[in-house]
């Protein structure tokens, strides 16, 4: 079908090639790589039925998705895609994405986390055992932690497993209702082995949790084994793929040597030894964070591209001229979209900016220098609440949007929705991770104040925060200038809130100071993450490697990213006393005309995301903009519509009518 | 089971008892009539299915529904339920609530849109004919308007009905793709009959939008006539039930007296003619906009009742000493449950006000005096999308304060939130709502400058916006002072908006200058919006009928919802120069203080809206607090678990192991 006109004429009015950013984004390899894999499984007549996931039972869905795996296995020998140690831009990488074969697969978990933890917590001899089996599928595992009655506080959790010395195994239980596992992800049906968590038990005596390597079914009818019951926990708000499970052990035993022991031993006398784990046994955990920076700034960049051309599309209340303008012209339409757009290029920069900052430190830390390990704590547990939560917010802003359709599985929105919102939940409850990083923030103010020196991205807490704003025009765009102020905001919000913590402590207790406190203390961890998106995107516009029409716009659309968040968070400027009320009056006029600058090159921006149909997966995101096809499309597949009749309207609706007395 | 102990201790320590509001809200007679009617219908085995919706595939959903409403008929004859012109507190409107018998249910269309329709825009003789085949069930109707392709502006609507003078009849067409109709709900599958919003034409000439009855399924054997070609539109966020439809006409035919007569009329010859519409005939649409609402209200009042009843069951992370307190004792978690508890309170008091607003207006039109019509529209447009979009995000922050579990649809907020966050968008999209109640709110303010007087809500424009703020200290609350500060802010704003609109006009046309401070309008209408919702929430404390230890609390309630909303909007009142930095300073230490307070009575206050668990249909929410137990319920009941070995095992995994010379 033809590009929609509308369309056309957008892109063909852009000051820009969308593939300059594209390449900007991927790098000129990395962008073919990309479509190459895109486009491959586009065009696999095997991979259809992935695009009706939002439409299908849930039965259909799992067996969907393992049926893909399968076929993704087969085609990633074919094509001989395999990265190597490059998590976010390798070819096996796009190519999985395009099947959704991701972190939220029955057989990612298995990839992702059981594999991994086998390497990094096994003794050699475990390794040289499990890894080959697991490779091969012979073993298909999960990481069984989160229980029933206990996520975030691990200490508490209730599994147990006690040693049995005589029969050299260890036997697990699960004391409680409130101890059932419960949420694993694959745990429900597709993995045979479990990673447990559990409570050590010799002699009586404990020995803090550790992790278990515990067989669930039988490795060749995949029957569950005595001893242990499981399941599938049932329907949630997105996730339809994946099978969530619950576990429970009754006196279930395994051998001494699936307890994981690298770093913890049992010996066959059952004496108890540990050496502390290494802090790079947690880069794991700050990889995975890292990586939701990119899932969130993947999920709004889909929400927008489909936002921002359905807008371009529709037409809507006729003007004084009688003609309808593309809802794209209305100002209250750009406050919607542009925001999305924005924050979606913050936050893809700010993900490439942290994943380096991430290989920087995990090479510095294998060549025996943990100094920077705190920092990325730090980073990685703000950012990953900041990205989240940010993101998801978005998202909805544009589904809202697109009006009435954005409100049907058609749009693809509610499905980004349901899947953005889960990583403000797992992975650390994101008021937790905003409240680590405030106290990791806290700790390095207290250290620079004892005058000891701050890694890379908490030297600002250096600086003074007593710089007058000199901001009397907003013409010229000064991103420094800006940065400062977000500078200036955190640096007070943190000088007040140690006051105040300081004052109630005398008081009371610490615990009790902080608790007082956290709402403070939250905000205050959310000012800074602001901070550290404005400086990393601000940041990337400086390479060398822009083409230099692209790097205008996206200039255009920084600024904007940072002028709108001014105005979103005035009360945060003006009652720190960044910001005079005359100065905010400048900021809020320079969004508005920042508005109508981008509003020529709305279209290309989110073209250059550079994302299929086929990932988009959207009636109103098409490229060709043939919106209206696609949604009537779209309903005619209804479930519903395989009888033209429905049933219940013979079992159900005649009798009334009958019991009514209706002259039928 | 018995209450779970920590529920019971919050409940014996509560400072009031919880029946003095749920009685305040209904009256002495209405809570008894709201607990029967929810009674029966829980204690009902034929009703017992409805609780399982989330987990059910869509057609068993939208059978259950159909068979629902049926057993509901019945049942209504036996108890003798029958509201009259009571829409908000009737034993059958309470009857259906618990059996999901709303605005979305299939049969909701027919009797909230279909029949009142007729009854408005029909003739004498068309209400005689029409009236009791729809009462019967031998028609079953559906509204449909919106199009494909056309949504809120009805002038571009492209359906049209031409008149074929020889056979006296109109002829339907959907000349377009874009004109077919989307979107109506019982469209699908329920109907038979609809009416349709189409253009007239005759002889070539175009008449304007007008409904026109057509049938279009047989009434003997359902089958969908020729010349019409329907469905349903496929899966939704939300809205399983509901079989929102798509409908295409093609030269389909009917009666010249099908078309809706009492306004405007076709002759036989072909002459049409038409009175102008009084009034009192928008006021329908001003009602389903004051529901909206409630509607909000309780779904808010649901969400937040699920997430406090299990945050004082839920226990993480140990103290100092060791234990694990409530959840609900972490300041963070009640600065995000404290505001969901005090606006949905807000929300129902500002509904009943307003629902009396409505009843006040309704009687004055009726006896000739349509003076404060116009007031109404501004009230309902701007309430309608205010509640609405406030209350969802509220329920959101509810369901993420659950934790992992609030993703679960067994906490049942994820329905809530699909179902609430459709308000945002239907009956008018909020952006329009809050743009028609800006321009409303302009016209006062006009009308004020030309020395006319205001009514009701509005007077307040007459008002001077430079009254000096006298707060130093937040001890003693007062409730006028408040109010004063959110009316200042308000003034300030239209006052400033008013100025930028004119300024620009002189430059352009008043159009582009609208469009050009569009934002700023809809943020000045959410002000206004603020305003009535704070002045109506605290007047309400002042009726006689309270008991005073309820009084005491939500007083409390009602100063915490005032001082948190300064908080939240600091900016508003900073730069408006309403409050200075200092004395927002004093609010914010005052919103503190507040958490403490209302901590001791939080489970009280959500025990007080008395929803039956039928009603939350929540594991989490259980009055008695059992939330593990029907966790694990929940999951065993995955349709996942019919097999304990999923099919997909042998079908897919099996033989990719063996791909993989796996070992088996």
């Amino acid at each position: 079908m033809a590009v929609n006109k509308d369309l056309a004429k957008e892109r063909a009015s852009a000051t820009f090639r969308p593939d300059a950013i594209t390449r900007q984004l991927f790098g000129a390899d990395g962008m073919h790589v990309r479509r190459l894999a895109y486009r491959r499984a586009a065009e696999d007549d095997e991979l259809k039925l992935a695009e009706k996931f939002p439409t299908l039972p849930r039965d259909e869905v799992y067996t969907e998705a393992i049926r893909l795996y399968a076929v993704c296995r087969d085609r990633l020998e074919t094509y001989g895609y395999k990265d190597q140690g490059n998590e976010v831009a390798g070819a096996e990488h796009f190519y999985k994405e395009a099947l959704f074969i991701g972190p939220v697969h029955p057989f990612g978990v298995h990839h992702l986390m059981f594999m991994p933890l086998i390497e990094s917590q096994g003794t050699d001899e475990q390794i040289a055992e499990f890894k080959p089996k697991a490779e091969c599928l012979e073993i298909i595992g999960t990481y069984a932690q989160t229980e029933i009655g206990h996520g975030t506080y691990l200490k508490k959790l209730e599994t147990t497993a006690t040693f049995d010395k005589e029969r050299q195994q260890f036997i697990m239980n699960s004391p409680t209702l409130s101890s059932i596992k419960f949420w694993p992800g694959a745990l429900g049906h597709t993995s045979n082995y479990a990673a447990v968590m559990a409570k050590l038990i010799i002699d009586g005596k404990e020995y803090g949790n550790h992790a278990f390597l515990c067989q669930l079914r039988d490795l060749q009818n995949h029957q569950v084994l005595p001893g242990v019951e499981l399941g599938d926990i049932n329907k949630k708000f997105g996730f339809d793929m994946m099978d969530n499970g619950y576990l429970r052990f009754t006196n279930y035993r395994i051998p001494r040597n699936n307890m994981l022991m690298r770093y913890s031993q049992v010996s066959s006398d059952g004496v108890f030894s540990s050496q502390s784990i290494p802090q790079i046994a947690y880069l794991t955990m700050m990889s995975v964070r890292t990586l939701i920076v990119f899932g969130a700034a993947d999920d709004l960049a889909m929400a927008a591209t489909i936002a921002t051309r359905y807008s371009a599309v529709r037409r809507q209340t006729a003007n004084s001229k009688g003609q309808e303008p593309q809802v794209l012209d209305y100002q209250t339409q750009q406050w919607k979209l542009f925001p999305a757009i924005s924050t979606a290029y913050a936050f893809t920069f700010t993900g490439h900016a942290l994943y380096s900052i991430y290989k920087e430190i995990v090479s510095a830390v294998q060549a025996g220098d943990s100094s920077r390990l705190k920092e990325l704590h730090c980073l990685t547990c703000g950012m990953k609440a900041f990205a989240s939560e940010t993101a998801v917010g978005l998202i909805e802003v544009c589904r809202r949007s697109c009006g009435g359709h954005g409100y049907s599985h058609a749009s693809g929105i509610p499905k980004l929705y349901a899947q953005c919102v889960a990583q403000c939940t797992y992975e650390g409850e994101n008021t937790v991770m905003y409240l680590q990083c405030a106290r990791s923030l806290i700790t390095f103010y207290m250290a620079k104040e004892s005058g000891q020196p701050l890694p890379g991205m908490l030297k600002l807490l250096e600086e003074s925060a007593d710089v007058p704003m000199v901001l009397t025009s907003a013409k010229k765009f000064n991103s420094e200038l800006y940065i400062l102020l977000f500078k200036q905001v955190f640096l007070r919000k943190i000088h007040k809130v140690v006051g105040h913590l300081q004052h109630s402590a005398q008081a009371t207790d610490y615990e009790t100071a902080w608790n007082k406190h956290s709402v403070e203390l939250v905000t205050m961890a959310k000012v800074y993450c602001q901070y550290v998106t404005v400086k990393l995107f601000a940041d990337t516009l400086k390479l060398d490697s822009w083409d230099s029409q692209a790097r205008e716009v996206m200039t255009h659309l920084c600024e904007f990213y940072l002028v709108s968040n001014i105005v979103q968070n005035s009360g945060q400027f003006l009652e720190t006393r960044t910001l005079q009320i005359e100065q905010l009056k400048i900021v809020k006029e320079r969004s508005s005309e920042l508005l109508t600058m981008l509003r020529p090159n709305a279209v290309a921006l989110v073209d250059a995301f550079d994302y299929p149909d086929r990932l988009l997966n959207s009636c109103l995101g098409r490229y060709d903009g043939n919106v209206y096809d696609a949604l009537y499309d779209y309903a005619k597949q209804s479930s519903l519509n395989t009888h033209q009749v429905h049933p219940s309207h013979h079992k159900y609706v005649k009798p009334m009518q009958r019991a009514l007395q209706c002259k039928l």
